[in-house]
């Protein structure tokens, strides 16, 4: 039986030795890149938290007291030392999740995967504490240096330091990385740290002073006798920190457990809050992790565990598209740039900015400033294009509002891995764009449902230069092309159906396809319908209202949440003009969806052709007043 | 002919000598309390930073070097000298506007007055100018120390630290407070600044070199060849700035124009990114403002400008009215506490923390940290209520979804000033809310109509303990009591007219006196209604929507964004059920409003009752197929 295999909770580890621990960590490592690359998940980020992982737990008493891992995916050394070993089915329906979850443990708290928030909660935990008379327990706060960046960040840390009778301890995992390195003031500054002579000082502290027992907690607990004025010595010359008034340990390396238990224990016993400045590496101990320049295997799919060599082709389709198409237009004008926060390889950036490296401004983990900047960009005479994924729109929904649309900036909006993306879990579903982004006066929101589409759009929302303009699409490859058979307008007609067409079938972006798949089995219940694609969806075209007006009902298919999202809007636009044809509409269910595949997802949700067309069939039966039409019991299209 | 009245343009300025500025000084302050004690308006700020303006347009040419002001409110004195002085009019339509306005002068750059922003514009504009071959000219941004605490704010200086070949200015206009005293770390640190022996050094150092000649620009220019070796001499030790890499100068007397120009000019000069921290008194200059301890005069109304003291009574009933239920609620129950975000007073919590001053958090500018500490107490214990403007809620708006809404967390978030506040133009009216707050799930939302529900509803909010409750109402004077006639399950009625109800008028919030005045208008038309008010409104109830099922039409009624609001919900309730009522929905429509009066905007955007209830009886008349009914000619109610 392996130590891995021993430990079921985190007291388990306390009896470990030192060497006991070293080999503990390599089992973890191997555990991860065996796991990992069989099913997929974040890989680099975790191996470079184990010896770390391992520290915090034999200092800290979770459950009790609480450890808050910001953007969960470095948790899953966590969770193999909280009694889940299982990997199996990580990320799928029924396994174990990515991320933080509540119901799999106890000694899970934030299952929000978007970053930054680490230190909110932490505080808001230990003020609780605090006034329920909990105030012995400390909160601990694992958060990397990319995240630190975000704003939350820098709102929690001037709170914290108000709170110097809490002991929180921020435990700043610094891998000089988000998923690519670090940008800003704040990079240069640990950058600093990193040089100052005191790092090598607090790893020989720490060692003497293990080396003399067997059992390191009890000592390192010791020695902490009179720390508050022992603290002082190991502190490096740091401006930003203790400017706010936190104190501050490190750096200590990250990968040696003793010397991170000692700045831990010592952290601890202080009392106030404390940052533990620990140096990791993301990917460390996989050479081909280690290797990789541009992310450190941030994300994997399946890969070959020795060469780390992906299994399937690239799932990045629409991603590619848009890297090769913002290029095209980066040649033409010489007024577009592009910005991104944190995000720029995965969102399909690299090439633009290996052309254009004047005109490419990643931000960091800080989309306000990514919104707002831009519209500043533009007011100075720019265009800029700002590319994210979907779901970290809402951390700059009121930038988009009031500093873009307010003021009738041409800024373009890009979002990817819109939509249901599943295995990631509920905050990674891009499903909350279109919803929040209808609210918008004057934004103009396009979905692409193929290659054709996505490059014509992109194309015709960057010569808008007096509106923001969004274009969003899903991730994972690019559908089939789908061409239009004719044009209304501005909508593409995609199908038509029967001599007298009764139901719109209106498809939003990658549902297009679907939509043809409806219309197809409505055509096979002897019901004519017309299929399209608005291509520019908010606001509501009015060729798209004229069409509507033709048919007896409208249906509509979207990939994004059915509460706000076109639909709505659909439904809305008509009983403005008084035109009261019932529309149904068929989305992403207003609820925080469990992590699933996106296929199992669709399923759950009836969002395959073949429910909607047995629910427009049942609608159109209701209008006419006909019988009940036969199910259909065939996969459509 | 007074010095002001001869001011035309910023360049008029730089004719002036030290003498003649602080005569100008004494005139526009004279000018300001005269004539905001007349229309209302934001004075105290603008009276702390009336040298500080000046000399920022002495040194800087606008509006070829842009000047960006943080929370407009504090531009007054900038409108003045940039060709605006007809101040008869301030905030109302037709008048100049209380914040930057393009539409009024070239001098201004951004509109939206919700805080920290400043930075993040700055710092877009200063790239164009780089990329366009602009970088001659210098970026100012103007921000207060409470719009520092702001996460924004630390975004953009994290950026703007890289941008080392751009001339940025950072202006912090340092009077310690936002409409409070501003909290945190950074408030710590900044009072450290300020007791540096530097401050009085700069000072000295201002006034000899100033005192040479008549002509101070001239020779504060010419005093800084060689200023990047001197600039070292008059930095303060800080950590803070200097961590991140943003060169600072300060602390300056920001009352002493001279002392200013100085360091804005040695600002200039040095050619990358530099804050100058500037001291000045908010209210200064007026001795009913400096001896308010409570806000400085931030907001005023109409006031007796010798005495400051109101001309109307105090116009915050709903405010006072939550006030008092709070504390009720807190003597109760020892778990529930408050939180806000630089806005306790406004808000109504003062008295809460005056008898629970452990029991109330005020985190400053800081939106998102306080929604997601929230959770983070409520994981741990606590019933925490956050109390904020409601347009400001859109900050947190990822918080409230992702950290509160994902996790069950039992957190009442108290929206004040919802809906129309007017005045203060378009980035103030709180008409985001609900539109926003439809799309969390599992979100409880209430509007309450006046004092009894205002008290009701807060003691329903915060018994529930695994979901996020919202409690919405606007600013102003409370209305009369109108108590219900009878109930329909949670759904209160208010008025039943004629034999056959066909009409259902569905009044949310304080537009339940709305939807009342428009029952009784289609009564004086022989068309029966029931009017309702539903209390909680998200998610629409399903008492309503039985009740819709016995009317042949609905009308909504709301004081927030008609787009995804609550008609919006009960036209998508009922379609998810099959039942296709009309629903005609009234409310904010889907644009940004110049400011006006409340009852202006009210008339115009046709949400009278009698304008509505016109409406409803045509929409009526075309479901029977009746004769176009005669119109209302009399104002209903």
């Amino acid at each position: 039986m392996s130590y891995l295999e021993r430990i079921r909770r985190p007291a388990d580890l306390r009896t470990l030795s030192t060497p006991e621990l070293e080999v503990l960590a390599k089992e973890i490592r191997d555990f991860l890149v065996a796991s990992v690359s069989r099913t997929g998940g974040h890989l680099g980020p975790n191996l470079g938290v184990v010896e770390l992982t391992l520290a915090v737990h034999r200092v800290f008493d979770s459950p009790a007291e609480h450890i808050v891992f910001d953007t969960g995916h470095q948790a899953y050394v966590h969770k193999l030392l909280t009694g889940r070993q299982d990997f199996s089915e990580l990320r799928q329906r029924g396994g174990v999740s990515g991320y933080p979850s509540r119901a799999e443990s106890d000694h899970d708290v934030v299952e929000n995967s978007h970053a930054s928030t680490a230190l909110s909660w932490a505080d808001g935990i230990s003020k609780a504490n605090q006034l329920r008379g909990l105030h012995h327990r400390s909160v601990v706060a694992v958060i990397g240096d990319g995240a630190l960046t975000g704003g939350m960040a820098w709102e929690a840390l001037n709170n914290i330091a108000e709170g110097q009778d809490r002991s929180l301890v921020i435990v700043v995992n610094d891998n000089g990385r988000s998923y690519a390195p670090t940008i800003g003031g704040l990079a240069h500054h640990l950058d600093a740290l990193r040089t100052t002579r005191s790092y090598e000082k607090v790893l020989d502290w720490g060692k003497r002073t293990l080396q003399r027992s067997g059992t390191p907690g009890k000592v390192a607990f010791d020695a902490l006798h009179g720390m508050k004025k022992g603290i002082k010595d190991v502190i490096a010359p740091q401006g930003l920190f203790e400017g706010l008034g936190i104190k501050y340990i490190g750096p200590v390396d990250g990968h040696d457990v003793a010397a991170m238990e000692t700045a831990l224990a010592r952290a601890k016993a202080f009392g106030g809050p404390v940052i533990v400045h620990a140096i990791t590496e993301k990917g460390r101990g996989y050479t081909p992790a280690e290797t990789d320049v541009a992310d450190r295997f941030h994300a994997v799919g399946v890969i070959h565990p020795e060469t780390g060599l992906p299994v399937a082709p690239s799932r990045f389709g629409w991603t590619s598209v848009f890297a090769e198409e913002i290029v095209e237009i980066g040649r033409r004008r010489s007024d577009v740039v592009a910005l991104t926060a944190a995000m720029l390889a995965p969102v399909g950036l690299a090439p633009f900015a290996e052309e254009f490296p004047d005109r490419v401004f990643d931000v960091g983990i800080a989309e306000q400033h990514a919104v707002t900047s831009a519209a500043g960009m533009a007011y100075a005479g720019l265009h800029p294009v700002v590319a994210l994924y979907a779901t970290f729109l809402n951390r700059g929904f009121d930038q988009v509002l009031m500093d873009v649309a307010l003021h009738r900036a041409g800024v373009t909006f890009v979002l990817d891995r819109a939509g249901l993306t599943g295995d990631d879990g509920a905050s990674h579903n891009g499903m909350w764009d279109m919803a929040l982004l209808r609210t918008v006066p004057g934004l103009r929101l396009a979905a692409p449902r193929d290659e054709d589409t996505l490059r014509a759009e992109l194309r015709e929302a960057v010569a808008v230069d007096d509106a923001p303009t969004v274009l969003r699409y899903p991730k994972g490859a690019l559908p089939q092309s789908l061409p239009a058979v004719g044009r209304q307008g501005t909508v593409d007609v995609l199908a038509r159906h029967g001599g007298v067409p009764r139901v719109l079938v209106v498809g939003v972006g990658v549902m297009a396809h679907t939509a043809v798949e409806v219309g197809a089995a409505l055509d096979a219940q002897g019901i004519g319908s017309t299929v399209v694609d608005p291509r520019w969806v908010l606001p509501v075209p009015t060729d798209l209202l004229s069409l509507a007006r033709q048919h007896d009902l409208v249906v509509t298919v979207e990939d994004g949440l059915v509460t706000n999202g076109v639909g709505s809007a659909v439904r809305d636009a008509l009983a403005a003009a008084g035109t009261d044809v019932p529309v149904r509409s068929h989305g992403i269910p207003h609820a925080f969806l469990e992590h699933a595949s996106r296929a199992q997802l669709v399923e759950e949700h009836h969002l395959r052709g073949q429910d909607i067309a047995r629910e427009a069939a049942s609608a159109v039966a209701a209008l006419t007043g006909a019988a009940e039409v036969r199910p259909v019991d065939r996969p459509a299209g």
